[in-house]
């Protein structure tokens, strides 16, 4: 089922969806109790909408596949992530929250140190400071000159940086200047069909920029990744008739949101910020996506317990959330963070749709093992998310007479 | 998913995989106690690989479809039985355990009877012995002369053989020879495109056994069909990254496990051969397809208690498997053979998989209805089995940041 199936369906109703997403909220059971994280977790009002609505476990990419947030995000979104693929350096555009537009080309970029042969030495300069990191940004940025060109040179963190070229008919198919080894020198730009322009763009870019640190040791050259343009994909509002706000704290997630055309909203750093700036902006939208990111943080870390309280905390704001009288709810993740893995996993993530209108099923409580048997089975494609939503928000024309 | 997707996200990492296959593994309940041949079979330890494991119900090749050995196999391999498809002539030859060469074209052929003007009375020869088959074939083989061609005239059952030609450029698009009727003389070679060389040689091998032939009545001819060549598939090894290992008695899944490039070792002809076999080459492989044919062979006999007790075997040697401390084991068979069916089935096939990171399901049996609330779905398409082995054997990267 693609966006141009359901879009074509979508018709206009006076109903609201809310999109809740925990990242990474699903978990594996720890040996003491064998409970995950979210079966640990004190939640009544989650149990409670589990027990009114329909339940399942969907997977974000497919199964065996461990997604990160860019796929993750864009399965739950109703964007099949394996045809909507976003290039490395547009997700680290994403990620420091820089506002692409249309034609421009981002590069993932690292200082690293060179001899006086051209040789690299370091890929990663001494893994410099994102202080210095900053100082140099701001150094190169003053001094490239490209005519015709807007060059951004922005701080990504450490040693990364992030490169944007703005200007007429520039191309994203270039392969990395990054030989991937030491005692080799940077490679020089190339591409593929119609780059000409570009390759001779990068190639000043890389020379202004050896002359300008030449005497920036360590970090007295630039290697570059991930060349890719600012996709042109279909908007979500558009696809789902659907006025939709994003209300993240994160970079990554606000970037991903305004990338499929999502409004962003200006939200505070906790999740009560985030539950007060959706009461606040309730009556301008039909969907809201709400992204509470500290389920993944602690999952990364390893923090089983402080995974389960951030769900206590969301739990407490769901009477919040209900009293706005939603249409359609979702609850669900972008992936599996599980604390005892201490990373992103495959396993599927729980999720439960509640409106008035779906069709409840025998799950009393939210959690990955009572999930199994729910009505939207144990792996469901997270693409199919969104549609089930849509109709339960009463937003889908009936298919053929 | 396909096999070029997965293949791009893998990685290595320093475990192991036993994919443990009883053939037809999959049942109905008979009537006297409403249970089916797994449910029978007193197995505590797949019941307690299942209570920690992972469970579900496979589709082969799809939902209603009764797949073949080839297919069946295929399907849990990774492999999309749709697309890849296996000639007559070359699953003949994987029958027998024949050593295909890249380039090969392999049919299946039927002596047969022709009265004096040609015409065919009978299509199987009255189903001359398997003994004097060998006979004719090592008659044939010695007489049968082509030049530049190497010939092999193999003996498969009673009136059954493989003919396999060897030489440059030869194709396999060839249409039977048999008309599948009496009193109608063989047809003659025809092919598609490229073909005509191919369709020479096949007239001359005709022409000459037809002559060789004339005086063994009732063996005075043969009928050809299912030309193939052998197919130039992806590397089941090199797909997934994994030293695989096949163990099997029988030659077709040797033959199978070969054509995807896995390496074939020796063993007995009982299950605890086999078992000793895995222990034996523990250290060499990272994956191995231990196949167990009886399962698959008593309920083709409609022998459901036996069926029982080969289940019951391989319980008892299931510790020794865990003994060598694998990552990841998945049961499962390749189809259902229900023995009241006396045949394969389309019912969708028992899997467990259990590794140190599944997250474990509510199912504390290994049985087809206990398999239906499993985390992995009542219905899995099998290529789907693989792909969460290797997740689950930490040997898939993330996709996408």
């Amino acid at each position: 089922m693609d966006l141009d199936f359901i879009s074509k369906l979508v018709k206009h109703a006076d109903t609201k969806i809310i999109m809740l997403v925990m990242d990474g909220i699903g978990g594996l059971p720890r040996v003491t109790d064998n409970k995950t994280e979210l079966e640990t977790a004190y939640k009544p009002n989650l149990d409670n909408l589990a027990n009114n609505g329909i339940c399942g476990l969907h997977l974000p990419v497919g199964p065996g596949i461990t997604p990160g947030s860019g796929p993750g995000h864009l399965g739950i979104f109703g964007f099949n992530a394996e045809k909507y693929q976003i290039g490395r350096g547009v997700l680290e555009a994403l990620g420091i929250d820089f506002d692409l537009k249309p034609g421009d080309i981002a590069a993932r970029g690292n200082f690293c140190t060179i001899d006086k042969n051209g040789n690299i030495t370091d890929r990663r300069a001494g893994r410099i400071s994102t202080e210095k990191n900053q100082e140099i940004c701001k150094f190169l940025s003053e001094r490239i000159n490209i005519p015709r060109l807007k060059v951004f040179v922005e701080t990504v963190k450490e040693h990364r940086f992030l490169v944007v070229l703005r200007g007429e008919g520039l191309k994203g198919n270039l392969i990395d200047t990054d030989p991937q080894e030491i005692g080799a020198k940077p490679l020089e730009p190339k591409g593929g069909p119609g780059s000409e322009n570009t390759v001779e763009i990068v190639k000043k870019f890389l020379n202004q920029t050896r002359d300008i640190l030449s005497d920036n040791h360590p970090a007295n050259m630039v290697l570059l990744r991930g060349f890719s343009e600012k996709p042109t994909w279909p908007s979500f509002p558009k696809v789902f008739g659907l006025r939709s706000a994003a209300i993240a704290c994160y970079p990554m997630y606000r970037g991903l949101a305004r990338l499929i055309g999502m409004d962003l909203l200006e939200t505070g750093q906790t999740i009560e910020d985030e539950f007060k700036t959706l009461e606040e902006n309730w009556d301008k939208y039909d969907f809201f996506f709400l992204h509470i990111k500290k389920t993944d943080s602690y999952g990364e870390d390893g923090d089983f317990d402080s995974k389960v309280k951030v769900i206590e905390q969301v739990d407490k704001l769901i009477p919040r959330l209900m009293n706005l009288n939603p249409d359609v709810v979702i609850v669900t993740g972008d992936h599996s963070t599980p604390s005892i893995l201490k990373s992103h996993s495959w396993h599927p993530v729980p999720l439960l749709i509640w409106s008035k209108y779906c069709r409840p099923d025998n799950v009393k409580i939210f959690g990955e093992r009572a999930c199994v048997s729910g009505g939207l089975g144990p792996m469901l494609p997270a693409v199919e998310i969104l549609p089930i939503a849509m109709a339960n928000a009463l937003r889908l024309e009936k298919f053929g007479a």
